[in-house]
């Protein structure tokens, strides 16, 4: 598997050895990888793009596993997708990633794995949308996208999913309405989480007092209650989740959603190349000697950026 | 005050109202925004970044306040920019801003803003640096940065403050280790705020488990504790601070720290305005287009940008 074309059929087969490469090809900007995505567009199944994001703590990984559970029961292969802006000095994603295969075992139906790239602008959303696709060509129907929900990538991301859950917990005090106020207007729905603990009633209350402070639309977003680590409330979530995706099929939301996230994945590669392209004229050496310029304070970075492009 | 001339001076004399003008200036691109970043910048006079980041409900604002109010004790002019990803739409920065600006009350020496910028890629990092070299031209001596601290614009932004303080509760579980992984690297301190309750001791105890995981570095980070609503812990935060920024004058940091921010400063800019002019060449018809094929299927977005920039 070390060409496009030898990696390909493994992929689109399902194999989860040939989709893990892929990724990792796509992340690091293998020689191959623009072909192999050129090779699997045509055999793009049109997965659905569920995401789910929240504070840390409000429980988005158990919530996610027992949500990938109850699809599995419904006879569909899932993709999970940890978008999570750790470093990999730490092996944190690594890490995760292993508890949570041990959790939901060998089946071969769930494939998860944690999206930790950095240091290029957008790096974390291009690459999470590549995997998104690498998926889809390997023929998981769903793919769950979890974030912590705040970065502006990871808004990027559940900007242009299907259906964009806001996972809220109670008790977690007043500092949280910010999260919530930033996502409100991408939600599609709204989960309380350990929903039997003391505030899910008041958790209620300010969701709904924001919805009414929101733009009116034309979905509106339900509320449901979860206990996902004791499987509660999963199948309503589901079945609220296939509602929404129904509305979007029956309200022209597919083909906009493809549009939003055709922008986004165009701008980001486009951004992205243009750069590259900006520092292989100008050279490492000169570059240096502007960021040099700058942080000794005799040219601010604007009129180093404005010479730079004058000149090439 | 409507062109960078004019603003210059009241700007640089510490009048709020044209710094909030200056910033809005730079996060919107007004046409006199370079003009006046280029007067500004040889009057900078190398104010002291702090960092502070945590997830939601760590109490950040309560204890940046608090960190304000003593320096204020000490003579200091204090800045404050709460990098916050909520939307415009909600107006959730602006009602924040002023119910924090009553709280420290008409106090000149103190300016608080949230910065709230969304949309361009790497645009909240870019408005961050602006604002803090805004705050320093302005005579704040020290400026405090309060992030979520999740996002990879937010690590790109505490990454290069000359402090970065990460900022931990008891009691939340422990899918915060997530965030905690992922900054570890940049943090300089760290905070177990709201001390007094629960958990304290655990909180230590994973945190210098993780400290002896990573790799070593040469300034040990001081793990501290505060209750920031009623106060406590706040005068030894700022002396681990003034201690830490006592380190990095012997040992060479602020110059490093200088060099990577004009380093993260230079870039976010080039990558705009690579992109800007790859935009204007290619026009908005075929920008459209080409959007429209990668939604519809026809064509892979990394064709799509391959087949743009082999053309101009």
């Amino acid at each position: 598997m070390d060409t496009a074309a030898q990696l390909l059929e493994p992929l689109c087969a399902g194999s989860p050895r040939a989709l893990a490469r892929a990724i990792s090809w796509m992340e690091n900007g293998h020689p191959e990888a623009r072909a192999l995505m050129a090779g699997l567009w045509p055999r793009l199944g049109g997965a659905v793009v569920v995401g789910l994001t929240g504070s840390p703590g409000a429980g988005k990984s158990t919530l996610t596993d027992q949500l990938a559970r109850a699809l599995r029961a419904r006879g569909q292969k899932v993709g999970i997708l940890a978008v999570d802006p750790t470093s990999p000095f730490s092996g944190g994603a690594i890490l995760g990633d292993r508890i949570r295969m041990q959790r939901i075992a060998a089946d071969p139906g769930i494939f998860i794995r944690s999206m930790a790239t950095r240091g290029a602008l957008g790096g974390l959303a291009r690459a999470t949308q590549d995997a998104i696709d690498l998926l889809d060509a390997a023929g998981f129907g769903t793919i769950l996208v979890e974030t912590v929900g705040v970065g502006q990538d990871e808004v990027d991301v559940v900007s242009c999913v299907h259906s964009c859950c806001v996972v809220l917990v109670p008790g977690l005090g007043d500092e949280i309405q910010a999260i919530k106020a930033g996502i409100m207007e991408v939600a599609d729905l709204f989960v309380i989480n350990k929903a039997d603990r003391e505030g899910a009633d008041q958790v209620e209350r300010e969701i709904e007092a924001m919805k009414s402070l929101a733009p009116a639309r034309d979905w509106d977003p339900p509320v449901l209650r979860t206990v996902a680590a004791q499987g509660k409330g999963v199948t309503d979530l589901l079945d609220a989740l296939q509602a929404h995706g129904a509305w979007l099929r029956s309200h022209g939301g597919l083909a906009r959603k493809a549009r939003e996230r055709a922008r986004l994945r165009f701008e980001t590669l486009l951004a992205e190349a243009a750069l590259r392209r900006v520092r292989e004229r100008a050279g490492a050496t000169r570059l240096q000697a502007l960021v040099q310029s700058i942080a000794e304070g005799r040219m601010d970075p604007y009129a180093a950026v404005g010479d730079l492009l004058a000149d090439i």
